[in-house]
């Protein structure tokens, strides 16, 4: 059979490229040897963020009583319960009706849905070899997409049994809440799960080995995080590493390295998130002859391989391992490739958001970075204790700050930390764009009362014009 | 006592003039005769989201065993309740909270407070009658702003008597939880409360006079906003008007004019919610020969009235009554004052927010609009129920609108409904403001996974390019 366009992958790369590629009136076909939507959608971004909200709705309800809302007969803590196996069902459906959706999508477009394991060989074939049966087959394509991602990095004194040391895939399906974690690592996923774990019950330990929490954060950030975190009861060690588990006891004993020496933490599951490591292995690069750096595949602007009609996308090359990234070089791949003039990535530009209570989200240079780099810079911060709005929602930790260049006075960075950030990022990823500069953003009228004015008066800051500081 | 910058009013637009005006170094006062921070901050913008914040957490509760959460021995129903007077209390102490944040802010930039109703005579000076005593000073300034702002609109065949028929004021400091409420009105103030009352259990009826509740918005959204309503019960009533309120007997008798003819319809409360009068009575206006019109008073792009030293900003001037204007109009205005060169607001790029469940946010023309003013358009639209976000978080009622201009590709008109749609119109502000295309949106990236996609979404469906449709 074939095709003008496969991809091997249906993550957030694949899919969208299969889908816009279907758009532009290619045949397309897209190979998937596991849940359609990748990671992500499935094991990722999708059943984290239901998790998360299941948490929140149970934090509103321990702190209902200073919203105005009064339990008859018993008190809270006495009446309401966290039910990890409820919330993991739920996680779940949602994960179940966003995958339908990308079986929706895809049969919508037109593009055929080929099960089992992608490899590339030579001649712009595809083989697939079908997971239960191990047979094989083979499809040839004008042009073939490498979009097969990531997964959770096992680091060696970490060994991952999936019972008692366990990655954010088992980590997001426990049925049975455990009543101590130890969680080895702050970036994104680490930081999401200590926080679930943490609001619903469980005493979590959170381990660092850099010297602060969410390490890829602006300082700032990582304080006020941090702070957050231990007023809710969490452990944090920054600084340290798990040298060993030893799981032959009921417990989990881990030894760990700080600055001050060793100390054993026991808990009864032990969560490592301590990154990725691309799936480059077995999909047939040596045999096509596609150049690869280290684990990743060798692109050019338009994600083009050193491979005529061979092309990568998402976490299998360089630049941010984020769902987001991937659907951008997805379309910039599948629009040049249909002869189309699409924008290059601008991998300058990207933000990152993290799921916490606070959320964090964030672009561009962080305040240490800026300077390293031999910015002169100008740096403004408003937090939401001053903000009505977080006022009247009861949600006042955080801020956001911004930096600026002083010279051309545009924004090298943005970072917030607080309620709903993540939905005002994008505000300033449009601003960074358009290279707006700092009295043009005051000048855009933001409404009142919303959380959002508190990126116009950090600006405003940063030139000694805030009014409400 | 002589100043260089004398503010009368202290609301959104006065204080933050009073502020500017400070930090641009000159002697400034603000005269105030009631609460520092005005109708917006004590009466308005704040409380009511305190309120509404509230009605959140208890919506929350009655749902949270769909999150996973479990009410041992009771069910929810008979477990939860609002507790009004507790929700006022804490609402309360949230202005108070931001009034005495303003009262530090003004005493921080040494702005002085004169407590009294402030009136303009000739020669630049004002007038500040002690509410008191009814002694009146004499202070002079250079500059003098007119802030005074609005109040409730009363409707002859409603007259409000502050028991029965109420305003919004009264409507935030209820103490005893009514059974059944009639709103009339359906703006943001009038969609608020009935969202407010209807959260909490009480059963309201909203009548709306025109053919559309929340009539400024775009067709779609309102829409979207009485399937939202009616779902939760309750019972919207457009192309109607109150005739008459009969509130002799135990409950309001009210007699609706319907186009099907009259309907009685009886609550225990009439709250009126039929818009804003400016307070332009007895504030000294013809004696020193400011200009008005209607109920307004005549400026230029920097405020300034027929009377040389004279100004106005705020609600007592043309343009939308809000806030945010306001506060903007304010630092024009001052900025103009002190020499600086600062932009004019641009009136055609203001942002507006219902804080209803679920939420509206809006800038630019709506479809109709545009199509009225004989622009060639695409739109397109997102649903919230297509959005990862919106499924985890469980919040999947409404979506984003945009409306372009097929000749340049600019973005005309952004029209939000839905969960905390009002932390994301700030984006299409800044889209607005700095005209960039429809094609520059797309690619700027958008974290995934956030309601902000949506946006993004939106466009790419304007050009028949959206991946999740």
């Amino acid at each position: 059979m074939n095709y003008d366009l496969i991809v091997i992958g249906s993550g957030p790369g694949g899919y969208v490229a299969a889908i816009r590629g279907a758009q532009l009136g290619m045949k397309t076909a897209v190979v998937e040897c596991a849940d359609l939507g990748g990671v992500c959608l499935n094991w990722g971004c999708i059943p984290t963020k239901a998790l998360l909200k299941s948490a929140q709705v149970f934090q509103y309800l321990l702190h209902a009583e200073s919203y105005g809302v009064r339990f008859d007969k018993l008190s809270v803590r006495d009446t309401v319960k966290a039910d990890l196996d409820a919330m993991v069902t739920r996680s779940r459906n949602v994960a179940e009706t966003m995958n339908k959706g990308v079986a929706f999508l895809l049969q919508k477009n037109k593009v055929d849905v080929i099960r089992g394991f992608g490899k590339v060989k030579p001649n712009k074939i595809v083989e697939v070899k079908s997971v239960e049966t191990g047979e094989t087959t083979e499809y040839s394509a004008n042009h073939i997409i490498i979009a097969v991602g990531a997964r959770s990095r096992e680091l060696p004194n970490l060994p991952q049994d999936g019972e008692k040391i366990i990655d954010y895939r088992k980590a997001m399906t426990l049925r049975k809440q455990p009543e101590s974690m130890v969680v080895v690592g702050s970036g994104a996923i680490g930081s999401e799960f200590a926080h679930f774990y943490q609001s619903i019950g469980t005493k979590v330990t959170l381990v660092e080995f850099l010297p602060q929490v969410v390490p890829a954060e602006d300082t700032d950030v990582s304080a006020q995080l941090s702070r957050s975190f231990r007023k809710n009861g969490m452990k944090i060690m920054v600084d340290s590493s798990v040298e060993h588990v030893d799981t032959t006891g009921n417990l989990c004993r881990c030894t760990i390295k700080t600055k001050k020496g060793e100390e054993v933490v026991e808990a009864e599951i032990v969560l490592s998130a301590v990154g990725i490591t691309t799936n480059i292995e077995h999909i047939g690069l040596e045999e096509v002859g596609i150049e690869i750096d280290g684990a990743k595949i060798k692109v050019d602007d338009f994600y083009r391989t050193n491979q005529n009609g061979y092309y990568a996308i998402g976490d299998i090359v360089s630049g941010p391992a984020l769902a987001h990234v991937a659907s951008r070089e997805a379309i910039v791949c599948v629009e040049k490739i249909a002869g189309l003039n699409p924008h290059v990535v601008n991998y300058n530009n990207v933000p990152g958001c993290t799921y916490t209570t606070p959320e964090i989200a964030s672009v561009g240079l962080s305040e240490k970075n800026a300077q390293e780099a031999g910015y002169e810079i100008k740096v403004g911060k408003f937090p939401f204790i001053a903000s009505g709005k977080a006022t009247a929602s009861g949600n006042r930790d955080g801020f956001v700050k911004v930096i600026f260049d002083a010279k051309t006075d545009e924004m090298l960075g943005c970072h917030m930390i607080g309620d709903n950030v993540t939905e005002m990022i994008a505000e300033a990823v449009v601003i960074r764009e358009k290279n707006m500069k700092a009295h043009e953003i005051l000048s855009a009228i933001h409404p009142h009362p919303t959380m959002s004015e508190a990126l116009m008066e950090a600006v405003a800051a940063a030139y000694g014009e805030a009014v409400h500081l």
